[in-house]
């Protein structure tokens, strides 16, 4: 590996950008509200292309939405290194989860131009759309540009009547029939880096600045129907009902206790749930949940899944439509050790770690991509909250250790960079 | 009693207009969706309002956009004799629950015109809002008109997030803060009579064609609110969960073994929840949901009241708001029996019976107003469903014995129609 000057990013700058951008769909007391292709994510995308063509980048917003932020070396064949991760957030979400990545790697462009530096291959910023399964199974952006969308996947609206991916689509004005336009060949990145909060606390207590994660967790993911027969609330004597919500309420306490059972290091969460037709006068005719579970083992998830089917399978009216599948996916080993060394020549104290959040780091690493990720402490280890919060200095750091990084590995060789194997979606 | 001739309605135009109305909001598999103030609902309005227009009633719609036309008498200070029910549904409702009323209504005006009928007083058919609990309580409309409204209530939607009655009404054309001026002194109505299909079993398993009202329901509404903690579904421990899901559950299936144990007539129903902020990858922070009980004895509601502010109060995080308390409300005794006359001399078998369901009727009758109701079969007592179902021949029987009835009501002097105590909201 070469020996390379590292500049200084600019802390203030990367701040200043973080607060801007999270006044785009900011309500007091509800945090940042911008799910996405919403208007305040189309609005949060526009102001990203005005900042990504002031630092110089050509842009280009891809047939899934995904805004790709550009800076040409002259060199052609050579590969490219891409940074991103993602401006979409949960409904009353946080001001740095997926932000962080993004604002780091444009800040990363800034240094390295106001440097003069030239780099000897081309340098990608990528806005993913849609981590957050806003419209069903998330990371939609990253893997359309990996081809590892599943068929209907665009149609398909988990929540009913609302719009589906291919709705917003539209509505940003593409057309998703086009979608596979967004595909790109793994081979022509040399290596994406992703730079995110922690979203656990196990830095902050540690006291740690740096996290170079070695995987990302797997997600299981589950719509489960629950049938009863929508009747009248007060005409219906409680012998004759067949109401949803009372038939499907047991499993709200058993996942907890399966998950428990089996591992102390699984999660599993009911997150979202919904009665039709939801009005207090009316006997629930269908409840609808989703099931999420996610472990370092597929093995758990499979365990808990068919607990789930055989739970759904011995009742009436019940139904499991399997969302998503995704398993454990590790990072490339020289990426891990890149972000290991950079911390220890930036004086930051550093640790390997798992991921136990999903990112669309994930999506490229499935595709074969040599993908590393760099983790920032958060308060408390609170995220997909109002609450959710970095210091400024923790994120200096890691767009600092991100810029080290990324410039040891611009300066590798195409193919020196390891790559892993083909680990499925 | 004066003797009066009663001409037969058209049961074929009332069957038409009930499906022409029906066909507005209607969705194949999801019934008819045309909740208060929506735009189907201000469609239906305005379709009803041309109904109204062509039968010669003049209309008008008040500060509370309850829709009220008038067939004029020319005899002034006789009072007037007022006929009434809902245009608005639940959300996937049916084509009967309220518009047969107002269209029963409308057919009894047409042929009282036709036959050259002179009434002693006024009559009045009137399209009341949002019975259906659209906004919050229900019945706005008609406990405006009775001056009955709580503070607040205008402004406050149940649903976080959605409009208020006060945001529909400015829609719609209307300032909240005059809603006032829809009240009217309960000693303009001789009497209130609403034509309504059961919602229940009871006459069509009985092989009864009309049913007597003689009391209806009462229905205590709370909002529960459940607090946890917002917090990432992916890297937040089990054991470190303030989940409010699985805090909220275990009363899910509590609720109705209460009720069943208190008494087996009583009903008690969850039909609204909402999670927060709702999405698969968040633990739930917030869950919200609506407990309904509904009683002839206002003690067994209390019972159940009592038992979830007690269950409430020694778990952390939960909070019980009264929505609503509408105590047990009897029918007019001389209207139950011009109703039991009515079918007998339209030779239609007959039973007297409580109202299991909710009605505009009980905001009239609580105020003073002597209040009859009327009740036709359904079809297995399938209501506020796409299922919702009467047969022509059943909705004609009802508009015929109503006609009937508001004639010999409306041929009786002022005072003679026995008003009932006020009995609370």
């Amino acid at each position: 590996m070469k020996s390379v000057t590292v500049p200084r990013i600019n802390g203030q700058r990367l701040w200043a950008d973080l607060m801007a951008l999270g006044e785009i769909g900011f309500a007091e007391g509800r945090g940042v509200t911008r799910t996405a292709l919403s208007d305040a994510d189309l609005a949060g995308r526009e102001w990203l292309v005005g900042k990504f063509r002031e630092a110089g980048l050509d842009v280009r917003i891809d047939a899934a939405c995904n805004v790709i932020g550009r800076l040409r070396s002259g060199q052609t064949g050579a590969g490219l290194v891409a940074v991103g991760s993602h401006l979409d957030t949960v409904p009353q979400g946080g001001r740095f989860d997926g932000m962080l990545g993004i604002l780091a790697g444009l800040e990363c462009v800034r240094t390295i131009r106001e440097h003069g530096m030239e780099l000897p291959r081309d340098l990608e910023v990528i806005d993913f759309t849609d981590e957050e399964a806003a419209h069903n199974a998330g990371t939609l952006g990253s893997r359309a540009m990996m081809g590892l969308l599943k068929d209907g996947e665009l149609e398909r609206s988990v929540k009913q009547g609302r719009p589906s991916f291919a709705d917003d689509l539209r509505k940003a004005g593409k057309d998703p029939t086009r979608i596979g336009e967004a595909c790109r060949d793994a081979k022509e990145f040399t290596c994406y880096l992703e730079l995110h909060i922690e979203q656990g606390a196990r830095l902050e207590s540690q006291g740690i600045q740096i996290g170079a994660v070695t995987a990302i967790v797997g997600i299981y993911r589950y719509l489960v129907t629950v049938e009863g027969a929508p009747a009248h609330a007060g005409t219906t004597p409680m012998t004759l009902r067949n109401d949803a919500l009372v038939k499907a309420a047991p499993l709200f306490t058993l996942l907890p206790e399966w998950v428990k059972a089996r591992d102390p290091e699984m999660v599993g969460t009911i997150g979202y749930l919904e009665l039709f037709p939801g009005v207090p006068n009316v006997v629930p005719g269908r409840c609808q949940f989703v099931v999420e579970v996610r472990s370092q083992r597929s093995t758990d998830m499979v365990h808990i899944r068919e607990l789930l089917k055989a739970y759904a399978a011995s009742r009436e009216g019940w139904c499991v439509e399997t969302i998503l599948e995704k398993e454990w996916t590790p990072c490339a080993e020289p990426l891990i050790q890149a972000v290991v060394d950079a911390a220890s020549k930036e004086g930051l104290s550093c640790i390997r770690m798992p991921s136990g959040a999903g990112h669309d780091a994930q999506s490229l690493a499935a595709a074969g991509v040599p993908t590393g990720m760099i983790f920032v402490p958060c308060r408390r280890g609170v995220s997909h909250s109002p609450g959710e919060w970095t210091e400024p200095e923790r994120a200096a750091d890691g767009c600092q250790v991100l810029l080290r990084t990324l410039l040891s590995l611009a300066g590798q060789q195409q193919g020196e960079v390891g790559r892993v194997p083909h680990s499925g979606a």
